[in-house]
């Protein structure tokens, strides 16, 4: 009786790894977790599936469309597309049962029905974090998020990338200025500034019937350059009467300042007027975080300022400031480039081997590293010796312990080194000191 | 403009902690991989929906109700209900890719529509441990899963557990050696022993036309009792001529000899003859684990041998042996039942509390202890030094720190241990000597 074989596979646009490739996956994920946890962010997980009138409350935009919606007996009910919308649903639901300012990490897998696409992900992990005050947020809280996020490319293995500040008041105080009113539209061309140039800007402000003289001013005023200090200088003897614009650019110099003290260095950081971020959303300071010999990848972990996360579901006020990290994407792409590659890097420190008849000792020795905190596999099947070195070379074990009848004798082990081939003898105390 | 507001909650079935409970499950989840890890399991991850064909290949029996199923464009696709029907998609899929005996932990999320009951979840936490093998496998390794059952619940906290063993061959054998043909019927039977007692199993039996005699025998067969190897002893002189019996006699005798090397101790296992795991896909050992003094939570860790992962998706014979933890409703068991409590206890080690115009000398502190490692978290927000402590007591932040002119200017800050209320004046290196 021979069972129709159904080819094994996945829904495209979807990441699988091997175990070589997820451990480094892992890797990256538990550094940011601890980075995380290093500035004092809480954990919370809420559930993929929520109601759809809940987690649509606020209309998704053009990501309504990706959403995997469905009915289950009379439930409507929809994967998260983000980790925001879960974040303010569930301040606004547990809000008597927080502490305020409410500093929470949430990294979990989000869903988009994305058009199928080279490196675009249908399920991928967001790596959150978000400060949420009770009615009111200092600003100092604006500074600390780049201190979290330095703190955290360098922890993965980054030393050359730049997180680059705006401030979205000084922006939209600016446009108040010239007396442009579509600010959204302007902000998205300016937006892309960076990628099409500043003649192709000019005409896409052309479009929105921007005035010749503004369309000068708006360039000119992107295109102020210079360290941090010179660039809040320049702004200042810009002498732009216009409140929103000055409460933007305090805001952005007390920022710049606290970032400063909270000990990012001046080459990670860098004020950026062309930095909008698209989303309405967001209402002050602004983040993206560029590798800088790898600009091609876009930002690495974007966010900012909001007035009110939840006006949805609470009348409570709830203002924040938060980043995301796609690493879904970021994994995909730092190994597209070959900026990272699995290590010969194994979690099972030492394989044991046992010589035939002499498994008992093996894994008595097993049992006795394992107490003492070493990640210990036996080979307990039943093959040639070449074979069971092989299994170790290929998973990258990095030692290997052979038991024979000298060994189980003696109590002191043929301690082979996988990567030179060498090989000691050594006790038990010997080989636990090594492996430490 | 008032918005409309919208109830912020979620779906009943789905579990949701506040961060204070989220740690304490973030922590069983830790001490679980850790064991998992420390036996020498690879981690993999998988995706939550996958292709209906692919995923419902094998029937899933009553689950296949449950199932969360729909379509996205021309796709039909489901939430995977389990983390063992992705393992033999994955297996056979990556095959070429992975070394035998192939030693995984996956640690995810599974969905099942479950009437709506307390205490039964619609998304839950799996933690799963397989060893696979390439067409065979060691018996040795049914004797390695108990020793992680042991290893990890052990580090949950737990002294009094009784993982409880059995083999499908044994029973089998015993039931054809008898005559009976529909083993499975009266294997369920058998299962509900403990719940129903003797007489009640008697009467079932008698429904499934068991003859009179046979059923004697089978009462007095699953009623063995003593010591394991009593246990073994008795069903030796039962001198049964059954091949399979005999064969499972064999693996269970290696078994229970090869987990006592494994170093975990008689009190924590025990062979129990009417444990039979309701579910046709074991075909040799077969586990569960029962809280000594919570037996009515049920087995909190069950698995087994089975002969074929992956005939679904392959023609490569792959058996294997493998156990799954089900930590969302062991979680909500074990806090329901007063087993665990959250701990005073919080990931951040210290919170500091600047005085008026001291906010940067806190600032700095606070870079100079995270990098010594210590979780440390700045009250940057204006308000009245009561509220900043009131806010270190109510996350269990155990240690504040004081920080005024005094401290600023002699380098020597108010160290508070938030329990005790005892205060010290101490020096950044004696404060990071008491945190670490």
């Amino acid at each position: 009786m021979s069972e129709k074989i159904i080819k094994p596979s996945i829904l495209p646009g979807f990441m699988e790894l091997v175990p070589k490739e997820q451990i480094l996956f892992n890797q990256m994920k538990d550094t940011i977790k601890t980075n995380y946890e290093k500035f004092g962010f809480l954990p919370i997980d809420t559930p993929i599936i929520e109601k759809s009138e809940v987690l649509l409350a606020k209309s998704a935009g053009e990501t309504e469309k990706q959403v995997y919606r469905f009915e289950k007996g009379s439930t409507d009910m929809s994967l998260r597309f983000d980790l925001t919308v879960p974040l303010a649903r569930y301040v606004a639901q547990h809000y008597s049962e927080l502490e305020f300012p409410f500093k929470r990490y949430h990294i979990g897998k989000v869903y988009r029905g994305e058009r199928n696409q080279k490196g675009r992900f249908r399920e991928f992990y967001q790596c959150d974090i978000d400060i949420i005050g009770n009615n009111k947020l200092d600003i100092i809280n604006d500074a600390e998020i780049p201190a979290v996020i330095y703190s955290t490319f360098k922890d993965l293995g980054f030393n050359e990338f730049t997180i680059k500040i705006n401030n979205r008041k000084l922006l939209g105080g600016f446009f108040n200025s010239l007396d442009i009113e579509d600010i959204t539209m302007v902000l998205r061309v300016i937006d892309k500034l960076e990628k099409i140039g500043p003649e192709k800007t000019k005409e896409e402000l052309k479009l929105l019937e921007v005035e010749y003289e503004n369309i000068e001013r708006i360039i000119s005023f992107i295109e102020i350059k210079g360290t941090n200090s010179e660039i809040i200088d320049k702004l200042k003897v810009l002498n732009i009467d216009n409140d929103r614009f000055n409460e933007g650019l305090k805001e952005l110099e007390t920022v710049v300042d606290y970032i400063k003290l909270f000990g990012v260095p001046e080459d990670n950081f860098k004020i950026d007027l062309t930095i909008a971020r698209g989303l309405d959303y967001y209402t002050g300071t602004v983040y993206e975080t560029f590798l800088d010999n790898h600009k091609e990848i876009g930002s690495v972990c974007s966010g900012g300022r909001y007035d009110n996360l939840a006006s949805f579901y609470t009348n409570q006020k709830l203002p924040g400031v938060g980043i995301s990290i796609g690493l879904t994407r970021l994994f995909y792409q730092l190994r597209e480039a070959k900026i990272i590659e699995p290590k010969e890097f194994c979690l099972t420190k030492v394989l044991i081997i046992p010589m035939d008849g002499f498994l008992d000792e093996g894994v008595k020795l097993s049992n006795s590293l394992r107490e003492m905190g070493i990640n210990t596999q036996v080979y307990v099947e039943k093959s040639k010796i070449g074979k069971k070195f092989n299994y170790a070379d290929k998973l990258d074990i990095p030692f290997a312990i052979v038991i024979g009848e000298e060994e189980a004798k003696e109590k002191v082990y043929s301690f082979r080194d996988m990567k030179t081939g060498e090989q000691e003898k050594l006790s038990v105390s010997q080989i636990a000191d090594k492996l430490k």
